[in-house]
């Protein structure tokens, strides 16, 4: 077995590489400290030798908080070129990482082309490959063998992806706590429900779990990032932070420690449906009970009601996730809950988590992060609207907007020439001629 | 003087007015305690005895997180007809209270067109009025009386206006801490501008401060409730929480005092441009200094390079503060620093700040909250699109979203045939048999 080659084994021998090179110089921070940080697991670096022409980045503590767009086809709609244009579209917008999600279509040669075109990690979730093949071939997802599931993350990782979600924390046990505690929505992520399908029928621990090892071997091999995925991830509010959800986070915990020992990169994945109130305290408990891994959430999404709006909601629960510490935001766009995301759909989703990422940053005291904001505000209190729009997050947002109805005074139209800025042209100064 | 026929003096009477009823059936709450908490001054109704056809609503402690819209022509564009579009737009969108800031054109006349069509609580900035109309006599916001401010006022109380912004705290000592501290973006709040404009020209306090009880005269005869403005509201992330603002806040604290013990109802206006960990502090503060007076929030946007998306950055701020305690969301639409809104505009402002509100007022516990979120989760868990539909904060939209990609599977596009809600049709009695 290669043991030697991932980012965490370098990383633990003193060995700077040229990821980390990469990454510490784009978040403005010492190649050694980083080096340590990943050392100790605080920090991955998702990069699989396969992965041609990646731009290496770092998720974890004290870095930039990252965004993550899902990407892929549905049984409906699986269009290759569709998703290269999604793809390019996250990509314009400022995708830290992208995940393949694809259900529907040629699996492995969407994931081939989308990984030719991609510059920054890429993630999947290989149960879906072996579950639709299972039903494709079998009839049902119940036709899937173990080796199945590890034949299938072994294609994704000789493709080259990056970070990998396996839902091993689906144990017999949580299943059972499940059952026994009820839940409103159930089991609302794809991977935990084919597992569990799986598992109730043949009456078996999760193979991810049982297997662990074997997992373990193969992203040793490829340096594939783990990214435990939450099987138990809530999809409604009233299911937050139940017995299931906290039994599952529990075993990942352990499964962390198990891989981190073994020399893979590992995150752990987060919900999901979340009372804004639950958030801090769930970001606190992941990372207590996983020894500081980064941790990758979806949404959380505050309310269960905005559908058609989730962008937004799921952006006030990821800003908060994300000032209490944790480290990777997964996009939810405005389509989440009613349709398959298409291209304008993907620019609002990175553009939500990009603002909530942003704003976290802040919040934790990243870095530089709040200089671009000085900036901005400098060129505001000048109505320097150029240099405002260079500074905007979404340059071409700004401009249409602006756009609307332009005036002549130099202000915005909102004011007009009863600019606050305007009449008080200078703070420590403040005139009253303009008035 | 008039001193017996505010909600406050008639909630300290012991008096349940039909205001009260209205307010306390739409929060399915006891009459009697809402009258308490009204004479606890916990809770304002803003019910000008001149708005007819009003549908009163309550602001405050324990109630549900209200939203407000500003509407209002500018210099440039002043066209009555748009502003009572925007208006139905804003009601239609489900905005609590709407205020009509309005620069350009015929105040008065824009004013009582408004306020017509208008059955929610209107605000309005009256030395907006008073300042235009000076600027356009004299050819200058110095050429102002005092007389002119208070006779604005006045005649904004005549007319039916509910609440009104007054910038009382804006002292001459605020003016020095501002001038002695320097800030990136000065004073964002024009009101406040018009004011220290006038201040430092005359060399004089601000009338509304000076001359408080003047003011008082005014709203304990129309009973328009105070909403004492934060003329020192940070407009850059670097400018928040400095000693003007808090300076400010503490003048503001001592006038809610004397306003109670008036008889006139009184809330306090707060930032404005914050980084988030700043928030809750904030909140809190406010409510120890202003005996917890209710808290009207203008966002907070938790990033100032938001510029086309601030319905969104202003959503998180105020999710955070309305859990902290704040109860009243202005909302900002995706114009806001660029342009002024359209319909369009307003739409998106009024919903995401409601999502704010709702995410809130399920985090800080409202009664009642819930309940819509755990329908949605259970007719999500059924697959019941129209129920869904039903239950969704904008079932238009919401129907928009879902038409892009129709399916036949009953699912959403995304999933598809995987749905995990299919394939694990029941959290209790997990089965595999639809896999």
């Amino acid at each position: 077995m290669v043991t030697n080659i991932t980012q965490l084994t370098q990383a633990r021998a003193g060995n700077i590489t040229s990821e980390m090179v990469g990454v510490a110089c784009a978040e403005e921070m010492e190649a050694e400290l980083l080096c340590r940080e990943v050392a100790e697991g605080m920090v991955v670096i998702p990069a699989n030798v396969n992965h041609r022409g990646l731009i290496p980045c770092g998720i974890g503590r004290g870095l930039c908080t990252k965004v993550n767009a899902n990407l892929g086809t549905s049984a409906d709609f699986c269009e290759v070129d569709a998703e290269l244009n999604k793809l390019q579209t996250a990509l314009a917008a400022g995708a830290d990482a992208v995940m393949d999600l694809s259900t529907g279509g040629d699996l492995p040669a969407i994931r081939r082309a989308v990984l030719a075109h991609c510059p920054v990690p890429l993630g999947s979730v290989p149960i879906y490959e072996a579950a639709v093949t299972a039903i494709a071939t079998h009839g049902a997802v119940v036709g899937m063998s173990e080796d199945d599931i590890f034949e299938a993350i072994e294609r994704h990782g000789r493709d080259g992806v990056d970070f990998v979600t396996v839902h091993c924390g689906v144990t017999r046990r949580v299943l059972a706590l499940l059952k026994s505690q009820g839940r409103v929505a159930g089991i609302v992520s794809r991977g935990g429900a084919f597992l569990a399908a799986w598992m109730l029928h043949h009456e078996k621990e999760n193979p991810l779990y049982e297997h662990f090892d074997r997992l373990l071997a193969i992203c040793l091999e490829y340096d594939i990032t783990l990214s435990l995925g939450d099987g138990l991830r809530p999809g409604s509010l009233a299911d937050a932070t139940d017995r299931a959800q906290i039994e599952e986070l529990v075993t990942l915990g352990e499964l962390v420690a198990r891989a981190r020992k073994t020399g893979v990169q590992v995150m752990v994945e987060g919900p999901g449906h979340m009372p804004l109130g639950e958030i801090e305290a769930n970001v606190m408990l992941q990372k207590k009970l996983c020894g500081g891994a980064p941790f990758y959430v979806l949404g959380p999404l505050v309310t269960d009601i905005g559908a058609g709006r989730d962008h937004i909601t799921s952006a006030i629960g990821g800003a908060v996730a994300a000032a209490a510490g944790a480290d990777f935001l997964c996009y939810v766009t405005p389509s989440e809950h009613l349709s398959l995301p298409d291209s304008a759909d993907v620019r609002e989703g990175v553009m939500a988590a990009r603002l909530a990422a942003h704003a976290a940053d802040i919040a934790k005291g990243v870095r530089g992060a709040a200089a671009r904001d000085m900036a901005m505000s400098a060129a505001r209190k000048k109505l320097d609207w150029e240099e405002q729009q260079r500074l905007s997050l979404d340059p071409e947002c700004f401009a249409k907007t602006r756009s609307k109805h332009l005036t002549e005074s130099g202000a915005c139209s909102m004011c007009g020439r009863y600019c606050a800025m305007k009449m008080v042209e200078n703070g420590l100064g403040i005139t009253a001629e303009r008035c």
